[in-house]
Parts: C-alpha cells; structure tokens; sequence
C-alpha cells in the first residue's frame, strides 16, 4: 500500500509527493525537521518535538508555519491516514521555494512534508537485546548542531564509515572528546554514574536525552554532563545511545574495546524500560 | 516567459519541475552541484566545472550519471531552449530517491537537475565598476568545504549576516585567517603580490581562481597561496574575490576599513579584463 505524505496542506499518494527544484530545502539544505515516534498510534514526546522545531525555525529567522495545536492535527491525522501503529513520523520545514540566490527571499512560504515509517514492534528491536557497537569517527560537522536542520550528509558519511569499521554506528569526537552519536545523543556509566556530553552548540539538544536525565535522576542515579573521552568510554562498565527513534539503545563496544561482559549493561537496559513505560503513559 | 528545467532526461516547464520529497538531496542535502556562467550563448570553462562536479560525485562515492560528453549536450540543450544569451546554468546530482535512512541506500538513481538563470550583461555588473564591501564572520562551516554540496545554509546566513552589518557580502574567518568569502574565493593584494588562500579541505577549489592565478601568473604578476589575515586584508592595496558568475569581483572596504582610494583597484580590475577576454576566447 502507498503511503499518505503531507505536503504544504494536501495528503497526496507517496508517489505524487513532490517539491519544487526551486526548493531552498533541495538547493541550500535550508530546512528543519523533526522525528516523532509513534507507539500503539500514539506520539511519543510530542511536546519536545514541537517545541524544538519552534527553535530550529526561530534560530533561522524562518516562521513556524503551524501553532502547535495544528501540528498535533496533522500529526494524528497522518497515524489515522496511514494506520500506523509503531514507527516514526518524520516532518521538514524549509524555508520554501524561490529563485537560486544565497540571501534567503524576501517573501517565501514554508514548504511543510511530512510522511511517516511503518515500524512494527518498534520498542521490541532486537538491537536493543543484544547491542551494538559503535567506531569513532572525526566530527567535522558544521558549528551550531543544536539546530536540527537536514545537514546531514555527514551523518550519513559517518555512518558509513562505521559500518565499513565493522560497527553499527559512528561516535563522533571533536577536540579529544566525544560529541554525541551520528543521529543520537552518547552516555556512558562508571561506576553507577552516567556521563553524558553537557549542551551547547556542540551537540543535538536530544528530546529523549531530556526525558532520559529526568528519569535517571528521579530515580537517584548520578548524572554528570560533561565532554567524555573515547579512552573513557573503552573504559566505562557499560554506554549508551538516545534517540527519538531507538530510545535507549545499548552500547556494547567501542572501537572494537568490549565494554563489560559485551552484553546490555543494567543502568542501559533498566532506562530503557523507564523511558518506554513512562512515554507510552505520556503519548498522545 | 517559463523556464525549462531539466529532470532526469525530461525538458519541462518550470512549474512542473519537481522532485520527490524522498530525494536525499532535499532530506540529507546528500547533493552536489555546478553553476557554469554563460556569455554570448556559450559555456565559460565547462570542461573546469565537469572535472569538479566529477571529483565531487567521487569523494561522495556516487556514480557521475552522465559522460562529459553527454553533460556538455544538456547544458547546450538548455541554453538552446532557454534562448539563454547571458546567464548561469546550475546544476545539481543527488544520491536519489529511498525510504530515509542515514545509511547510502543499496540502489538508487541519482537525480539530476539543471535549470537556467538569464541575467543580461552579466559581465558588464555594475558591482565590478564600484566594487563590493564585505564583513568577517566566523567560518562555522562543516570540514570538506572542498566538496562542493549543497549544505549552504551557513553560507546563505553568513551573507545575510554581512548585509545586517552595512556589507554586500561575508568573508568567513577560522582560526584567525580568512577561508573564503560565502560564495567565491578571496584574494588582497600587496606591493603587487597577490595573496590568496591555499587549496585544502578549508575552501572550495575555484574553477575560477584557478583560471586567474593561471593568468595571472602569466602576465608576471607575484601570486602567494597562503593564509591571511582580516588586519592584513585591511592593510592592503587592494582586495577582490573571484567565482564562475561574478568573474573577479573587485572588494573596496573589509570590516568597514577602506582599502587604498576607496575604489576598484588595477589589479583586480586587469584580471578581471584578461579573465573575460580569454574566458570568451575559449567558451565552448
């Protein structure tokens, strides 16, 4: 079955879901985007997603094209349009189409896309039992990732090079320390005590990573948010990864040095379930 | 009148020239591109910019989906059936269209698009007879700015950002030196040496500014490739930046400090002169 894609107010077959060439989101990656998932038919942190796509757009000087009640709308008529029970909705503003020209336009209207990914059994993953394992990667991303813009290409990049290191994902390091992960926020415990990069434009400012922090901490673990090594990491009893769309997913290896027994660490997997029990309670 | 724009092998009217909301270039600005000025109804050095756009796809790993031959066709196919006397071909290569996902998809066509832009007398600008200003910012750009993408959303808020600031256009400053401006390279000049940045991972590989050091050189001027400083640039004869559509671009004042008499200086304007005469020579 073709999926229902939102595009700028019409819910069109995937396959007529087109934009403009023109499109500063296709020739200048001027965009923002957002990835929510989706649990039973619910959002899962809603509200964070909303509220940091209201800081993308404003750190652009780009309008939010929708208040957050209608975002909810669209958000929930596309669970309906499509079925979906588990799995993401993914959504990109940009700042609309307009003929080339680096200054952005004077008068453009948003392009708004959203499509979802059918996902079942999506908190089940299988990853999650076993782990994976990451490789460092340089960071030679742009200077302000705490705007969740569609510059991803060296995610991407990144990724793949981990991959071709025999791991399931890059950690990427800038000056000595880790940054965070190709498309996660990187933790690692020691000793009962999770380390975490601190924020700053350095790093995605995680929407999981914030319910993450809260949950630990209101169940009396120590966090510290400060920049990590690699050497610290190879050294620590157990890591982990947050994301929107893996949750909590355990680090079992860092370039190639085995962390622990190689299997989940507890501190990974009890957060996990936290997380999941407590934003299936919270979905909308 | 509508342009014609090209997409994947089809000539259409530029209202119908659109791509899938699954196109990696418009999701992960997974893209890389070419402008090449047109005068007089010909190419200025296609073959510099099929070389590039050849290297770029290679550092991608991505197939270059057309032969030179071939993509030298399209370009003429397009100044044909846009009457195109004087203006800008702009053409861009994403990986394709997939299911999102940060990893490079197994299989996928790339997308090609070109479009045209008419800007008549486009080598009489009245810009190069008064000469531009421009402001530093910080060169917060990602680390392969030798590749030449489509992730322009910083070089896009870093002009903005010179226009706030009473300037037509930004020279990007990291580590205390000048890269390049937001779209060209940039040069001063002193006692009759110019001085301009070396080639690296730091700045785009100018077409052009490979063109005017050639010349430049040819005509027994000194040419330093080396990084300089905004307090060297203020202290200099005379400044200029150099790109496929503004040719070499004379610059009169950097941060406000006004560079000799406040006009375009010989230098930049004699190169300017023998880069278009020789420029037209050999337009194909």
């Amino acid at each position: 079955m073709s999926r229902i894609v939102y595009v700028n107010g019409e819910y069109l077959p995937e396959e007529a879901a087109k934009v403009s060439v023109f499109d500063r989101g296709f020739l200048f990656a001027d965009a923002v985007y957002e990835v929510t998932s989706v649990l039973g038919g619910k959002l899962i942190d809603f509200a964070g997603h909303a509220a940091r796509l209201s800081r993308s757009l404003g750190e652009l000087e780009m309008e939010n094209p929708l208040t957050e009640a209608e975002w909810l709308a669209v958000h929930r008529e596309m669970v309906a349009r499509n079925g979906l029970e588990d799995g993401l909705i993914y959504l990109q503003v940009t700042r609309g189409a307009a003929d080339r020209d680096f200054a952005f336009p004077e008068a453009a209207t948003p392009t708004v896309v959203l499509f979802t990914q059918s996902k079942p059994g999506l908190a089940e993953s299988p990853a999650a039992k076993t782990g994976i394992k990451v490789a460092s990667v340089p960071d030679i991303r742009w200077g302000r990732r705490d705007i969740k813009t569609v510059q991803l290409l060296y995610p991407s990049m990144a990724k793949m090079a981990a991959k071709k290191l025999g791991a399931d994902d890059a950690w990427l390091v800038e000056d000595g320390f880790v940054t965070e992960g190709s498309s996660n926020n990187a933790y690692i415990v020691k000793g009962g005590t999770i380390v975490t990069r601190n924020l700053g434009t350095e790093i995605l400012h995680g929407i999981t990573r914030a319910a993450v922090l809260r949950f630990a901490r209101e169940a009396q673990m120590k966090v510290e948010e400060r920049p990590f090594t690699v050497e610290e990491a190879q050294g620590a009893d157990e890591a982990f990864v947050t994301s929107a769309s893996a949750f909590v997913m355990p680090v079992v290896a860092v370039d190639g040095a085995v962390l622990g027994d190689g299997t989940p660490g507890p501190v990974a997997l009890r957060l996990r379930e936290i997380y999941l029990e407590e934003s299936r309670k919270a979905a909308v």
